[in-house]
């Protein structure tokens, strides 16, 4: 069979599933899930052993050694895996939900109903515990999903599939609602990408490369995030201590993910005091900073920040720092250089405060607390399996309600239209 | 200039224009909406002059009656435009609302704030005074906005733009908030569907090939529907009276509309006392009728309908009847050839009705109640920019929230992530 008739048949299989996912209980769907937690434990010498072929492979094709580690499922990563499946469990089930019921003048009551988005398309790269994540998140959300990780990790995530097709459909779940590409060619993404009969979302996770190709070849809505390039604006008005613990704690706790803060901008009232002091800060703590000329000039030995360096994701302990005049100055760096993922001010000032979280329009806006808290879970959604800087059907970290949509629903009594 | 680098400085301009409208307050663009409707009024001499231009040029093509009737701005339509106007003026503003503000283990207190897309493109097709309802609906939730309507209308609109341009201007609205283009090569569209660093959202309104070509190029977003194939499922437990008024109603009120019946669907247990019944109602209409073996069996004069006509959506006085089993089979005709748009039970029984709406997932569902309520007046939302059969961002009439998202907001008292 072709990759292109391998990907329809799944897609057909999926769409016909997902009638039958969507009007699952929630009882159902929660045995399932427990199930599926279950099932990973139960199985976790078959994972590792599956895995490690992939391990083999990835050494001989001489992968980096942190690449290597986010494709390893350890004892740890295992539990962690069933462990998720078990809080998805424990969230409320979004679909079903009525909203907004009024009565128009008419009699007709109009309200809205939530139900599942259908089937959705996960593709991403490396780590083969999203896998179980975004099985369980779908399945939860009433959805059927065709998960396509990276050739790198194609046994692992078989062998996922397998245990965790096993064991939903022992609950009563769908043959289909569950389905991993198993081939590892690049070509089945763009299959999939086509099938928009039968895939209503698709969301990619991994480097800006493969989301751009999504984006490029996809006919099918495709939400996702580009980069996180965010900024804490420290204004003149700043709690020294707490622009202290923010600024550090926002480059430094875990500067490899998308919302850690890339670029620290400084009001200049308060420059020649803040900067001396979060420098020796970032420098116990190993940090680069590469600033402008006012920053240069208070902070003699750091190197000048490029053009490149406004609009770089460095995910390393780098820092751009810029000295600005007021928060319109502020604001407007943010809009040029910015990539809509988060941003804090760190002010005492109501106002500013108030201004900066109306017309900073990125998709977490924070004031006295860290970039880093832009996270489904931080932000409680209980979940997280995306996150958008599109503002199309969802902005910021998405949970479950996000892979849902609202449908009209309408009680008449013999209404006709006039 | 290319209409490449053309389309770049409009988009280009449109951005920079976005970050002021979404500053703007209500009081301020209901002021310029009112100017809007009043500068329509008193131009109509104007729009009439430009609007009559279109009008050689298409009878010199041979356009179709039905065709130059849409293409024409005549009073009435004009005095509508105005009107159109003055309504959004009145709808609350959706921009700044605040919701689910709740406090976190940690102090932090997480909620969401509504806030616009940025810049919508429009593309649309003959309608001129689309032009005006759109730029209405846009400029009140806050986007800046590039319509593109056909290359047959290119005076007519390009002159409602100038009139809209220069009024909003004068109530404070940035320049390029409103923004027409102004070629009529096809290649201009082709470049708006590539400028996703720019435009947030495209809605196309127009016909099939005209959508399909949009999804098939575009890199923006895009919310629209193909068609409607809406159907009416007459219940063996229906009201004959109801029945018969919303059957009729869904057919005959405005068979050209994407929200009328193009396929009935009728329990077998009463197909042979409402078959006949409303057989004359819709002879006396002048509709045809197409039907399964089981209806031409009732209904010996009638034709029968081909597989075609179970997916068609005719947009005329004809109509495909089918006589299902039960309502489950009714179910799976329309996941089978529906459209995702709107259908509508007829039944007493309780049961049926609230399996029904829970069920039917398409974007509108009725209980007793003709499918030509499937509209946003109609369903409360005021005004209507499209309807959405895709689930993503908007399913459904789509109202001025639906022209919104909604950001994450945080207020911390200096948190930092342990």
């Amino acid at each position: 069979m072709s990759v292109r008739d391998e990907m329809l048949e799944m897609a057909r299989l999926a769409k016909e599933a997902s009638y039958g996912v969507s009007r699952l209980g929630t009882d159902v769907k929660n045995r399932a899930l427990e199930e599926m937690a279950s099932a990973i434990e139960k199985n976790s010498g078959f994972l590792k052993e599956e895995n490690e072929k992939d391990l083999e492979g990835a050494a001989k094709g001489g992968m980096s050694a942190a690449m290597m580690d986010r494709l390893t499922l350890s004892d740890k990563v295992i539990s962690g895996m069933a462990e998720g499946l078990r809080q998805v469990a424990a969230l409320p089930d979004p679909v079903g939900e009525v909203t907004g019921m009024r009565r128009m003048p008419n009699g007709l009551v109009v309200g809205r109903m939530r139900i599942p988005l259908g089937v959705i398309g996960i593709i991403y790269e490396s780590r083969p515990n999203v896998t179980a994540d975004a099985a369980g998140l779908c399945l939860k959300s009433g959805n059927a999903v065709i998960l396509r990780g990276g050739s790198e990790a194609i046994n692992s995530n078989r062998a996922i599939a397998r245990v965790l097709g096993e064991a939903s459909k022992r609950a009563g779940v769908p043959a289909g609602a569950v389905q991993v590409v198993p081939t590892p060619e690049r070509e089945a993404v763009l299959e999939m990408l086509k099938l928009e009969e039968y895939i209503d979302l698709i969301i990619p996770r991994g480097g800006e490369g493969l989301i751009r190709f999504v984006v490029e070849n996809s006919r099918v809505p495709v939400i996702k995030h580009y980069k996180g390039v965010c900024h804490v604006y420290v204004d003149e008005y700043a709690d020294m201590d707490k622009a202290e613990a923010i600024a550090y704690n926002a480059k430094v706790q875990r500067p490899g993910v998308c919302n850690s803060m890339e670029t620290l901008l400084v009001h200049e009232k308060i420059a020649g005091e803040f900067l001396p002091r979060i420098h020796e800060r970032y420098k116990s703590a190993g940090v680069e900073l590469r600033g402008c000329a006012k920053t240069v000039g208070i902070l003699k030995e750091i190197k000048r920040a490029t053009e490149d360096d406004w609009a770089a994701e460095f995910l390393d302990l780098i820092l751009a720092v810029k000295v600005v005049e007021d928060m319109d100055e502020a604001m407007a760096h943010i809009a040029r250089y910015g990539s809509l993922h988060t941003e804090a001010i760190v002010t005492r000032d109501y106002s500013n405060a108030q201004r900066f979280l109306r017309e900073v329009n990125s998709s977490t806006v924070l004031v006295n607390a860290s970039t880093r808290f832009s996270d489904g879970f931080q932000l409680g959604l209980g979940a997280e399996i995306g996150i958008s800087t599109t503002k199309i059907h969802a902005f910021g970290p998405m949970g479950i309600e996000e892979l849902t949509t609202r449908k009209f629903i309408v009680y008449g009594e013999g209404q006709v239209r006039e």
